[in-house]
């Protein structure tokens, strides 16, 4: 007998990847608990003390003290507890696609000649599935339309780094273009079909962030959804839409709806990590007028993880349950989040620019933003890692390098790979603040750390 | 653009699965809270009113009061709090395997002229890897060792439904083999490698049981266990040991230790969800004298799931400590389940034979007997399937038909495929009963439902 386990090439190969994001949370982590001074501003989770979902906690308490009774934590079905899966059906995916849904079953109930009221109550559940997180919907996406054939998902070349390790461990390949940019404008069509031509029959799937992490760009003027939809339409793949920080739009503005041709072809991943300050729950959905694409996530569920969290879900449904009991207090709750997030945004813009002297494009949406860094200045340190590394460390800020969020792709000998520009490259010159996380009499201050680390270099 | 969803045939193919445990379970719900008599032997949990983990209730309160302060659930490290991992070493692994573990250490501080102890503490964590249940383990497991050259899973031919569709949605085919009958005899070595002979060059892993479900099939006896490790050692893979039902064995008996040359090949697969009654929480670990196999689970739950939820490891963490400051209350409740679950194995054999002069080979440990049905009464109700729903709808008992846990391979025009046995077959016909979730004194009834269910067709 062999004495060691002899992993394959491919989980080596997984085994080599950095983790950029784990390194810069660790440190900053330890040093946030030695230094009461230090801002973390690095992972992607929202924190608002205060603002926590109305029902949430109450649950948690209720579950606790049932548990004893029931002698167990028991299963729900692996794809969630229908009742969970009405309220997200009612309260939480696009308006868009519950409309969609609304007119096919009032059809359905038409042909039938059954009453719509009931066939909607009795058969909405069809068109949700609960995931573990934004990350089991996007997971169980790429299982589903990733094959041998068409292993690809065309996604921006700026977009959250789990895009591209989720499509990888489900063995396809990501192919990033420049689709848009943070201020929400779409490339021109032509340009991005012409860089998804030659390897137009290997697209499984087109990956669109309806909200972008890490810039939060979000498309808010109909002529840029047009090109969007243009780009769909013509790439004619399905559609996995990543709505991770849905209705998180500042100025007043929406997101745009999509056209019902597209929708129809729409996998909606949500989350409820980000909108409600319960990523460590693992709560997030799959939605679609295809209850074919719903239903997958049963099996992919069963054979991946097991049924969401059972305390978790039940802390959704309570909070969800106040949509209908509580209207007025959800509304409340709501605004106020949102309001929160957005004065930070505001702090964040207006110090940056006085204080630093730097112009951060206002981000539309979201929890981050993207702070531009002089080359020169990162070329003193080495490179963007370095500069990122340096500032956790001796800075007292935590923020994230712009390498993390950039992928390209070029051709090798047997075909393409995806890469990440060098750190040294004006590309990724930058840093993602997540302001999200930072407390809103905090943001000042992280500029100020900024500036003395920049100052004392 | 096309109108609609174009599914991958593997999609197609997944969503063909038939879900037989979930339409009993459906049916069972509805109906057992419409009868209060009807008795649910379906469900593979436990159930044990007034024995739950000390601990574990309370910290459910702790987190309902601390989220408010804290503003959030925050993600804890993609594969499980650190303290977690440490606990579940010192408290939950296999004592082989932590014995070698620790032997590693050992010789590594030595190396390096450090304090053990210390060392020790520092270093345990890197040997567990939190996951999302039993199946999380088996996923992360399954992910990285099948490849397109290895493919194949050696298992038991009668197994947990889920082993199949877990190695199914990763890309492989088992590779079932009559290896373990009921009663923890293993099969001749000769005859099981006889059988893998052919595919050997195509075999990934091989997954073994260490208590079986369906029929709690345990080696307790040091022959059977040196028959075991000589086929392990012939095929010469790495071990995948699923141990959901770890230490509920009867009887007074243990299982068997491994030996340190295959202990170094094993991947440990555990669960909570059966042992502490809380399979709704999704927890369970991976651990392994190989970090880089433990490591993996960092990559693979990022990519498919997230962290395990932090409300449940953080329950996990409040019961394991409770080890430590409270050995003699654990001590006291391990015992009395385990007394529990035996007194409800007792009572099912007996009455068994009592009412319906049935003989049923008592399992070993776990939570499942497998209850042999005469063959004739099954061809009166056409097959097992039929005989198992019919006992729903109108005997008022939920068990599990033996289709669901019988696997067989044969050759096809291009390779192999497995298949489930016809369910008129005498091999699949039989019902799993799992007094796990049955209550102590509701067992007899259970036996006395089915008594006038055969009785009164």
């Amino acid at each position: 007998m062999t004495e060691e386990i002899r992993l394959p090439e491919s989980a080596v190969k997984t085994l080599s990847k950095k983790s950029t994001i784990t390194l810069v949370a660790g440190k900053a982590r330890i040093l946030s608990v030695q230094n009461p001074d230090f801002v973390r501003a690095d992972i992607g989770e929202l924190c608002a003390p205060g603002l926590f979902p109305p029902g949430y906690k109450e649950s948690l308490k209720e579950t606790a003290e049932t548990v004893l009774n029931e002698g167990r934590i028991g299963y729900t079905v692996p794809d969630g507890d229908n009742k969970l899966k009405k309220l997200i059906f009612k309260h939480s995916i696009p308006f868009d696609l519950q409309t969609l849904v609304l007119e096919k079953l009032r059809d359905e109930a038409r042909n039938q000649g059954v009453d719509f009221e009931k066939y909607k109550e009795d058969n909405m559940q069809k068109y949700v599935a609960v995931t573990h997180g934004g990350t089991g919907a996007l997971g169980a996406s790429a299982s589903m339309f990733l094959t041998d054939q068409k292993n690809l998902v065309v996604v921006n070349q700026r977009t959250w780094q789990n895009h591209n390790l989720i499509v990888d461990m489900h063995g396809g390949m990501i192919w990033p273009v420049p689709l848009i940019d943070e201020q929400g404008q779409v490339a021109d069509p032509d340009s991005i079909l012409k860089l998804c031509h030659p390897v137009k029959d290997k697209i499984a799937a087109f990956l669109f962030t309806l909200i972008n992490n890490p810039d939060g760009a979000v498309i808010t003027d109909p002529d840029e959804q047009a090109k969007l939809e243009t780009i769909i339409k013509e790439i004619d793949v399905p559609l996995i839409l990543d709505v991770a920080y849905h209705r998180l739009v500042f100025d007043g503005k929406e997101t745009q709806s999509f056209s019902p041709e597209i929708l129809r072809k729409t996998i909606v991943c949500g989350t409820y990590s980000k909108t409600l300050q319960i990523p460590g729950e693992r709560l997030g959905y799959i939605s679609c007028l295809d209850p074919r694409v719903t239903r997958y996530v049963y099996f992919y569920n069963r054979s991946h993880s097991g049924c969401p969290s059972v305390t978790s879900q039940r802390g959704l449904i309570a909070h969800l349950t106040r949509y209908e009991t509580a209207p007025d207090e959800i509304e409340t709750y709501k605004k106020r989040l949102l309001n929160e997030i957005e004065t930070r945004r505001n702090i964040l813009a207006e110090k940056v620019k006085e204080k630093l002297g730097w112009e951060i494009k206002r981000p539309g949406g979201a929890i981050y933003a993207v702070i531009p860094l002089p080359i020169d200045l990162i070329r003193e340190f080495g490179d963007v890692d370095r500069f990122t590394l340096d500032l956790v460390d001796k800075g007292g800020v935590s923020a994230i390098s712009g390498t993390v969020f950039e992928f390209r792709v070029r051709s090798t000998n047997n075909g393409y790979e995806v890469y990440t520009p060098d750190p040294t490259s004006p590309e990724v010159c930058y840093l993602r603040f997540c302001y999200g996380f930072t407390p809103t009499d905090r943001v000042e201050l992280a500029v100020e750390h900024i500036k003395n680390f920049i100052t004392n270099r």
